[in-house]
C-alpha cells in the first residue's frame, strides 16, 4: 500500500470522515505542507508523547494528576460524574462548574455488553468514601442508557452518605416551546419555579 | 496553548471538520493510541517525507516522475486535462482511461483572481508540442469557471494541431429523468445517439 493510500485509509476511520472526505483531507494537507501538514505531525506527536489519562478523574492532560484535580481553586467537596471526557470539556467551556470531575468512560448498556465492571464506578465509590465529597452531581445523558447508569451509580453511592443530585430537565436556553418534545415539556412544567 | 488545544485547532482547519468534530477526533485518537494515533503519525510523516508533486503531470506520488507518467502501458498520445489531482484520482478509480494526465491546479476565476499564469497552462502547451500527443481531452467541471477555462485552454492549443475534445454532457448513469435539470436534459437530447 502506498503512503497516500495508507493515510487515506487511516483518516477514513476518524469520526465524521469517510473515504471521499479522507481523500479531500489528504490533498488539502499535501497542498499545505508547511502551514498544516508539518504542524499537524508535530501536534499529534506531542499529544502521543505527553498527554495521558488522569488516574484520579479520567480526564486527558499533559500532567498527572490533571490540572483540574491539582487546581486548589476547585471545590473538592463537589464531584460531577460524566460519561465521557467530551462532556467534561463541555462543562468546562460553560464555566458554570467549579468542583471536580469523575469520568465513567461510558454508560451501562446490555446491548453493547457494557457492565458495571467496565466503567469506573468502583473508583468513584472509593473517591466519595476517601475524599471529603459532600455532593455528587450525576451529569449523565437523558437517554435510557444514561438514566439506567445514573440509577445504578446512585444505588452504589447510597451508603456513602454523600448527597446525590441530577441535572435538571427543561427548556433549552434559546429553544422554542413549539419544537420541544412532550417528555421535556412535561418535565419542564413539573419542575416549574 | 496546550498540545490538545493546538491539535484541536489544527484538525478544525481540515475540510469537513469544525471545532466540535475536531474535539471528537482528538478524543477518538487518544482512546485508540496504538490502533490509530501512532499509525496516523507514521503515515503523515511518511507522506511528508516521500510524497512530491510530479513535475510532468502534477499528480502526487512517491516517485518523480509519477507512476502514471512512467507506466509504459499508458497511451502517451492521449492527454487528459483536469482541474485538480482529486479529478485525476476519480478518473483512475473509474478504470475507463488509459492515457496520461495534466493537472491545471485550478480554474480561471476573475472573482478569486486566478489568471492563466497561475495555472499550468504554459506547461500543457509545451507538453502537447514536445510530446507525441494527438488528442487532448478537457475533463473540466461543467461550471462557468470550468467551461471558461476549457475555452481558454482550447484556444491556446489551437495552433499545436492536436485534436481537442470535451467530456460528454448527459444523463448520469442511475439518474432519474424527472430530477435532471433543464440544461443537462437539453444537452442529453441534443447529443442523442
Amino acid at each position: 500500500m502506498s503512503p497516500l493510500d495508507r493515510l487515506t485509509h487511516l483518516l477514513g476511520k476518524l469520526p465524521g470522515l469517510g473515504p471521499r472526505s479522507a481523500r479531500r483531507v489528504v490533498l488539502f494537507l499535501l497542498k499545505r505542507r508547511e502551514a498544516l501538514l508539518l504542524p499537524l505531525i508535530e501536534a499529534l506527536t506531542e499529544t502521543a508523547q505527553k498527554v495521558q489519562q488522569c488516574p484520579v478523574c479520567g480526564n486527558w492532560d499533559t500532567q498527572s494528576p490533571c490540572a483540574l484535580c491539582c487546581n486548589p481553586g476547585r471545590t473538592k467537596t463537589l464531584l460531577c460524574v460524566v460519561e465521557d471526557v467530551a462532556d467534561l470539556w463541555a462543562l468546562e467551556r460553560s464555566c458554570a462548574y467549579k468542583g471536580v470531575y469523575h469520568v465513567l468512560g461510558g454508560t451501562l448498556s446490555a446491548l453493547d455488553g457494557i457492565r458495571p465492571a467496565d466503567l469506573r464506578i468502583d473508583a468513584l465509590v472509593r473517591r466519595v468514601v476517601d475524599e471529603p465529597v459532600t455532593e455528587v452531581i450525576l451529569a449523565l445523558s437523558a437517554t435510557v442508557e444514561g438514566q439506567t447508569t445514573a440509577h445504578y451509580v446512585a444505588q452504589q453511592l447510597a451508603e456513602t452518605g454523600a448527597k446525590v443530585t441530577h441535572l435538571a430537565h427543561g427548556l433549552p436556553v434559546g429553544g422554542e416551546l413549539d419544537y420541544l418534545d412532550d417528555g421535556t415539556l412535561t418535565a419542564a412544567l413539573n419542575a416549574r419555579r
